[in-house]
This record gives structure tokens, C-alpha cells and sequence, in this order.
């Protein structure tokens, strides 16, 4: 998605340790007009799907959730990071490793919410190791539910959670994959993924 | 807002130790619909003031701010609750006690996206003694930066956070004020806060 990449070219940071700082427009502050036009590509990818209902997890995806789901009138099921006292017991979980936070987490998602009947479109910000979106797919086969796609903001082309996914046979769509990046500024981008459906 | 607070008293659960679950549409499982007129309703109330910035905290937050913010087309910054390694140092930092998650937590905002030039609506799903909200309140004034005014979806009305706020000055809007709850699953709601305005 070409509006996607000028855009993590123009205000993308990395940093050693293979950190690619989008906060200017997606993890912290947050371009709402760039992320109207993420959730439509989603819609456009995915609306034949039968779409049920839009996994994500705290906190970035939530925003990436909501102006997805808006398009196919289904709710958005966020998976927490921490068991709050409100949660309650009767949960689907599954443990994270985060390379982002450098620690462990329990996703969580209520029983209540997902089903055996849902078709899932599962969606987050970014993906590098993979470890978060690889939990959501646990609490989607925990849950018994439907996968119908894999919606990913940026994908970090040289680590290898999207490809992982891929291999399982997922249907991941990454709008912008960086394949190579260093701390002079150079940012380099995969082509495919649909490349041609999107601006 | 009328709507609101039907959604409450057909999908809220009162719990022992004042706790009110709206985790069905609210900070769970998202009613994208709902949460659209409750974009416009912040809107509504304050188009006027010149808004440069919508400043919210992570989680359940993120998903009204983003609802919010399209309309004023101004970005939205979420205060992060935990220093990830991508933040970095050059933070506003608010120490916040949590009721619903029972622990402390530091509330940060990078000082590239929040400056003295700013005009901000906090904007947050929830408020009960309001400790998260005065955290934002205490960055902005870190920042420098004006406030404009509170929006909040559900306030618990006979705790003190949104009382707290407006004996400070702030011009809080709650969208619903829940005055009165108890187990049975009688749920009181108060008049008032440009009641009138809302749907």
C-alpha cells in the first residue's frame, strides 16, 4: 500500500535492535485519516470472507479494529494483555512472548465473545516475531472459530511471523512489508500481498 | 445519551465492590455502531473549541478517541501504561493508581506529540475515581498544553472522578452517569451534562 510505505519512509525511525518506531502515525499518535484508509483496504480484501467478527489485542490493533470493522458491521473483540479483576475466569488464553515489551504476557479473550460460530478477522498493527497474532490464532482454535484472514498494518519482512503464518496456511495480508531497514535510514519493501488492490 | 444508557441497563452487569461490566460493547467486545454516535456526540459538544489534539490512554480508550477524533480530523495520542523499549526516555510521566486493575502503573506521553501549542479533548470510556484522567490532566499540564474539555462514556456518578474534575474546572462530558447500581441489576442514571444534546 503505497500511501502506507511513503509514509513509514517519511516519519518511520530505526533504531538498533531492529526496531522500526511508527509512533508518529500508528502506536502512540495516531493518523486517523491514514487509518480510515487501512480499514477500507481490509474491508476491500476480506468482505466476501462472511465476516463475524474482528480479533485484535491491546492496545495498537484496537484503533486498526474499529476502522476495519465499521465497514463489515460486526463488533471487535479485543484480547487483553493482563487479567484484570473485571475478566472474570471463563477465558480462552493463550502465553505471549513479546519482543516489543521483553516479557512474558497471558492473552485473554472471554468465551462470551467468541465462538464456534464466528468467521475471524484477526488484525494488528505490526508483526515481527509473530508471537502476538500466533496467541490469537490459539484462542481462535481455542475457541473453535473460523480464521478467514490475517489483516497486518506492517510486517517486518526479515523476521519471520508472517511467513510463519503463511506456512500454516493462513490468508495474510501485510499492507506494507519491510524487507530490509538499518539505522541510516535505509527502508526497502516486499512486493506482493495483493500489492495491485491497494493505493 | 439516551442510547447508551439503554445499552447499559440491557447489557451492563453489576458486580460485588462497585464493579460495572460493560465489557459486551464497551472495553471487550466493541459495538462499532454504538461507538460511531458516540464519536459524534464528543463532536458535537465540542467542535467549537478549536481542538488540536484528542489524548486518551490505552486500552478500551483508544477505540472511542480514534470514533472521535475522524470528525475533528486531529490526531489521537494514547498515554502508554507501561514503558515499552520503543518509547524512549523523553517522556511526561503520571504515576496512576488503578481500581480496576488493583496495582499502580506509570502513564507516558512522548513530548514529540504533545506541546505547548496543543488544544486537547481527553477522552476515555470510564471514569470512577478518576485517577487515569487526572493522570492525563497532569501530562497536559507537563505539556503545557490546554485543555478543552472531558468526554467520558460511562461515569460512576457516586464516585468522585467526574465531580473531582469539575470542582477543578474542567468542562466534563459524561455520556452516561450511573448514580445508583446494586446487584439486583437496578442501574440509576443522573440527569444532566448537556443531556439535552444527545440522541
Amino acid at each position: 500500500m503505497k500511501i502506507l510505505e511513503e509514509k513509514i519512509l517519511e516519519e518511520g525511525k530505526v533504531y538498533p535492535g531492529n526496531v522500526l518506531k511508527v509512533d508518529s502515525f500508528l502506536n502512540h499518535q495516531i493518523d486517523v485519516g491514514l487509518l480510515e484508509v487501512i480499514g477500507e483496504a481490509f474491508y476491500e480484501k476480506y468482505k466476501d470472507r462472511k465476516i463475524t467478527k474482528i480479533l485484535t489485542i491491546e492496545a495498537s490493533g484496537i484503533a486498526v479494529a474499529c476502522a476495519t470493522a465499521k465497514h463489515f458491521h460486526v463488533p471487535v473483540v479485543f484480547a487483553k494483555k493482563s487479567k484484570s479483576l473485571n475478566l472474570g475466569d471463563d477465558v480462552y488464553v493463550s502465553r505471549v512472548s513479546s519482543f516489543t515489551y521483553g516479557k512474558e504476557y497471558d492473552a485473554t479473550v472471554s468465551r462470551d465473545y467468541l465462538t464456534k460460530e464466528d468467521t475471524v478477522l484477526l488484525i494488528d498493527d505490526f508483526i515481527a516475531i509473530g508471537n502476538a497474532m500466533k496467541g490469537l490464532v490459539e484462542i481462535c482454535d481455542q475457541a473453535g472459530a473460523k480464521i478467514a484472514g490475517i489483516g497486518i498494518c506492517i510486517e517486518k519482512g526479515f523476521q519471520q511471523g508472517g511467513d510463519d503464518l503463511r506456512k500454516m496456511g493462513y490468508d495474510v495480508t501485510s499492507l506494507a512489508i519491510v524487507d530490509e531497514m538499518d539505522s541510516s535510514g535505509k527502508i526497502a519493501f516486499r512486493e506482493g500481498d495483493g500489492e495491485g488492490l491497494f493505493l
